[in-house]
């Protein structure tokens, strides 16, 4: 079945990893986190370890580098029982701080997408990242004028883009999600009746994975690269 | 001169110490993060010395409990020369998970302000904490249903408040700014030909102040309670 999208009004892009570059950095974070704990644990009990951690605080912290630093320094206290230097602490402090100074890496097409597109149709951001963060990569990206605004969600459950339709005072069929998420840009869309395009990443966090009976018989194109988007929304 | 508030179509109402109480949560957290370090320095110079931290790091880490507790662990690891204890850093992050669990205490009026408004304007939110917060924050209150939606500001300058207009499609003169701080929810507006109500908290952090100067010859209305604001805008 063709899906059909002569509906859109409104465009709404996922920002990190669909835009630019985002996972790699944490994957980067993650790596360093456990050379500094090596003599505590191997990686992979560190790892494992620290995404417990994460998904434990994710309902009281939300998404984002604060977060994740705040995570990682709960978990060098409690995977080397309390026993962890400050200096280690510190370093996990500029961790998080090297991250959110990372120059912004736009994926591939990413400009010539969003000038084609933004001439017909309103086009948002909608990111679960913290909102300041954003800002400032979508100012050093230099595509501030391609967006009517940034939405931040605080989630992106299905619940998250109801209210998102809401504030937008649009149907579900009029707006489209394009993100490299299943999980969060994808199948909350689909099953709302709006609609998605995937554009897969090479690194997906674990959070994000879903099985494939979660995908099956759902109504969404997966495209590899974004600049697919141009003939598809022409 | 008496302001006119008839072209008014959205109202935005601040969250923290407007509807609810906030900074008192952050002294009482600066208290104990005093006695934590009391070791080392005395409360005043602890008081000083995180306030710069917070101020250093705002660019990066915004506002909101996360920023804090981060700038908190930094600033114990600084006044203590890199001596306090593993423990202490672990006080510091539950001092954090203790704020973000508070229950939401509503200041004196609020409900029956927002119902009596809500059926004549659109009422948002519009906050320069952390979205999440503010989401749970609302949710405790019992407040989400007079709210058309939350509006998350990274911060609450003039530029941030000429987007929002924009977002919303309103002309500065249909929008109408309540909250505590003169700094955040009043001058910006005011400067950009907007509304302002300006309800005073009893407490004030240092980052929010103002000077005379600043607000001399301003027009914004001042009120004691909330509660004002049913006959003003009746």
């Amino acid at each position: 079945m063709e899906v059909n999208y002569k509906n859109i009004k409104v465009i709404g892009f996922d920002a990190d990893d669909t835009l630019w570059v985002n996972e790699t950095y944490f994957r980067e974070a993650e790596e360093e986190f456990c050379r500094l704990l090596s003599e505590y644990e191997t990686p992979n009990k560190i790892d494992q370890e620290l995404f417990k951690m994460e998904m434990a605080n994710l309902e009281l912290y939300g998404y984002g580098v604060k977060a994740f630093v705040l995570s990682m320094v709960q978990s060098a206290l409690e995977l080397s029982n309390y026993n962890v230097s400050i200096k280690t602490i510190d370093k996990i402090l500029n961790i998080g701080k090297d991250m959110l100074n990372k120059p912004v890496e736009l994926l591939d097409g990413v400009e010539d997408v969003l000038k084609a597109l933004s001439s017909k149709y309103r086009l948002i951001l909608a990111t679960k990242g913290d909102l300041l963060d954003q800002e400032r990569k979508l100012e050093k990206s230099g595509l501030t004028n391609y967006f009517h605004h940034i939405e931040v969600l605080s989630d992106k459950k299905e619940a998250n883009y109801s209210r998102l339709l809401g504030h937008l005072d649009i149907e579900p069929s009029e707006f489209l999600m394009i993100g490299n998420s299943l999980k969060s840009d994808v199948l909350p869309l689909v099953n709302l009746q709006a609609h998605a395009i995937h554009v897969p990443f090479h690194t997906t966090w674990a959070h994000e994975q879903v099985s494939e009976t979660e995908t099956n018989g759902k109504l969404y194109k997966t495209i590899n690269s974004l600049k697919e988007l141009i003939k598809i929304m022409d």
